[in-house]
């Protein structure tokens, strides 16, 4: 056979085998803006394992490297295809196979939506926490994918830590079946934590058996409040650390989000203000009700203002709404290059500084939302539609802003991982001896690097080795 | 050099090299019974990093294997000699270098006990929850090898959900730094997690980054009762799950072991009475009055017996009682040889009625502790002292666990480790790819295969690869 495409049309069924110029051009590449991305040789959308199997067979027959692809919502180009890949779509696998109620657990292929799963698991009283900001749009297996987190990871963890077991596709084709459904098992090396964040470099998910909690015994009460200063606003949170409380949401819209999502939807903020918090409690009853007037109380000694409490669902949703609005209402002012950076949760005020200062210097637009409760940081950096200056300006606020991350101890990303866009920044996290062992690895399970090659980790030493 | 320990003693200080027949013999195994083992060569106590460095480089140099050691609590066979090999003893790194009160985490060596971890955090509000029943007795750097489990993992989860990050001494020598002390972060591979539960088969750990939770906020509740059987005691653990409890420790003891405690205590037992559940609630206030009154009706509903409750410490101590007796109990009957299988939570009631007919078969005394909120058994088999025949019998009785857990869908180790004693189990479980992907990461580590070789899952092919 001449070309892999031709092989991969007699290994698969011809019709989820594409190569029309459209959909190789919408499978070129994710939500990350300034990721470089390649034209794919061919589009292949898997419907099954053995799908999975026959085109990973074919890449390595043909030598061509195989980029997965979930949803394409990742924001760091961990989805860009190279020129002439295989891009392995496993949005068509969409069967939640597999719901235990008594052992509370559920397994997933990889295309099904995070609220689909959700959703399913919900109707038999069962709660599958992680909760990305695009879980109605992104996958389970991008979600594992990336080791996505979320709103409420804050008290109830990330992907990895509702992750019991895999199926995943090897490079050289052969099936593995990694972790367990039993609620604890300790044979054999953890690859199921392993697999989850590495970004498809080294194995192709097919499906996830998720931890789920009882939905029931949860009741959500938020707490709001408008704060003059970032200082003021990080001293309410580490109040509500420093007295031992775990919201179940601890969020943080800076002024320039808050600003856009007022001037859009006509509200008045009050004057002064530079920060706004949400706090989630959901403990049932009584103890709910004391946590929420304790965070309440913790707000106002802060310096809060204008501090709101409620218990109804659609008056939650109402408090929470800004941080619902906060990305449409910055979408509307150009393209939006989404950072994500965690540092020590008492530095979110020194590192909110430092980005108001980057802003200045650069002349862009950056607005911020926090997920205060974990020191992890989206600057959303605005650069106006077709203004080439403008966005080599916002790569440089962009580059600065890491910096400035790892300086105050911090880690470069929290949860929209290495992709291509931070494999700088992982370069300077990772020690040589680091990246050598990812290297070492990376080859132990994928000897001819055919599995989404340049992603996750820097390919090449960052530095001599000691 | 002539010899390795020469080369030892030049590259260390001299004192912390021993040779001496009792210190041999005493670091030549851990606590599980019928594990092989050899006399070492030397044992090294190390008393810091650089101590580690130079006796794997040692060990490089002359290709001697190094078996890491913390308190020798393990009860696997994890931490036993091979014969000339370097012991490489971590119990007298006993610092607590850190402790981030703000961003709740601890940074321990190696051996640091569990319990003087728990004791230090505590004293500023925070807390380490894994708490294997060693807590006393074993340390921090013991329990990352076996990724060590406990009594309040059912709702708390095990050691690996509670390590942030790792320093690790590779097989060549070289320092590690792996994981972060941010409350997220996805920047590269989870070889913190690869490394939690690797029994020191792919590097050292000199010392562990752990994440803590705040102390406040909980109150413990106790409710125990006895059951007429194991089915009707089943019951009532599938019931407490499936009202959406999760219980801070949901423990069932058999009646061998509560015969035995009966009898050495003077005990008296309820007539017929098969099982002994002791619940745990930890919710604090009104909740926690709910919840231990549901568990209490939960129970009764299954037929429970003299189901009491208590809130008072002195009281929860006393109604667990019968937990902490069991095992000294048991000792008293002869050697004990533990089991350790973990089989979905409603297969418990089968899977104990299986080992009851296994102890009738292979003619051994078998007495059971189960972390039953977990489905976690520990079987423990007893064999007089001496009687060589009574010992094959055991090893019959362990092996056919094994089968019978792996029959209902179980896991060979819950909690303990593959070591040495569930290298077959492991085998049978883990597929020929599975154990493939182990063998290249292992070799991708450590090239030489010096560290603790033959420990935590089979170095050879256990069936032709597929």
């Amino acid at each position: 056979m001449d070309s892999v495409v031709e092989a991969l049309c007699a290994a698969l069924p011809p019709h989820i085998v594409a190569t029309d110029a459209d959909t190789l051009a919408r499978c070129s590449h994710d939500d990350a803006e300034w990721a470089a991305f390649g034209i794919p040789a061919a589009v292949v959308f898997a419907t099954c394992m053995d799908d999975v199997v026959a085109a990973v067979r074919v890449a390595g027959a043909y030598g061509v490297p195989v980029v997965p692809r979930g949803a394409g919502t990742g924001l760091s180009g961990g989805a860009n295809a190279t020129s002439g890949c295989i891009v392995l779509s496993l949005e068509r696998m969409t069967a939640i196979t597999e719901l235990n109620v008594a052992e509370r657990y559920a397994v997933a292929e990889a295309g099904v939506l995070n609220d689909d799963l959700r959703r399913h698991v919900a109707a038999s009283g069962l709660w599958y926490p992680p909760d990305p900001a695009s879980q109605a749009i992104s996958t389970i297996g991008g979600n594992v994918a990336t080791n996505a987190g979320g709103i409420c990871c804050v008290k109830y963890g990330v992907t990895r830590d509702y992750v019991l077991g895999l199926t995943v596709v090897l490079a050289d084709g052969r099936v593995a079946k990694v972790g367990r459904t039993t609620a604890k098992g300790v044979t054999g090396y953890d690859f199921t934590g392993l697999l989850v964040g590495s970004e498809g470099t080294l194995g192709i998910v097919v499906d996830v058996t998720v931890k789920l909690l009882p939905l029931a015994g949860r009741e959500e009460r938020a707490v709001v409040g408008y704060f003059r200063s970032l200082t003021d606003a990080g001293r309410a949170v580490s109040a509500v650390s420093a007295a031992g409380i775990v919201p179940a949401a601890l969020e943080l819209i800076d002024r320039t989000c808050l600003h856009a999502v007022a001037e859009w939807q006509g509200w008045e903020l009050p004057e002064d203000a530079n920060a706004l918090l949400l706090a989630k409690v959901d403990e049932p009853g009584a103890r709910g009700e004391e946590l929420a007037t304790a965070v309440e109380a913790l707000f106002r000694d802060a310096g809060g203002e204008r501090v709101e409490r409620a218990s109804d669902k659609t008056e939650v949703d109402r408090l929470f709404a800004a941080r619902r609005l906060a990305y449409p209402a910055l979408e509307r002012l150009g393209p939006v290059l989404t950072e994500d950076v965690c540092v020590p949760r008492a530095a979110v005020p020194e590192m909110l500084a430092r980005i108001e200062a980057t802003a200045v210097d650069a002349g862009v637009v950056i607005a911020n939302i926090a997920h205060a409760g974990d020191g992890n940081l989206h600057p959303l950096i605005i650069a106006p539609e077709g203004d080439d200056d403008a966005k080599t300006r916002a790569k440089t606020a962009f580059d600065r802003i890491v910096d400035d991350c790892r300086a105050l101890g911090g880690t470069v990303t929290g949860e929209h991982g290495v992709g291509l866009l931070k494999l700088d920044g992982a370069a300077a996290e990772l020690s040589p001896v680091v990246l050598d062992m990812h290297r070492a690895v990376k080859v132990a399970l994928d000897p001819a690097g055919l599995l989404n090659p340049g992603k996750a980790f820097p390919a090449t030493p960052a530095s001599p080795l000691d």
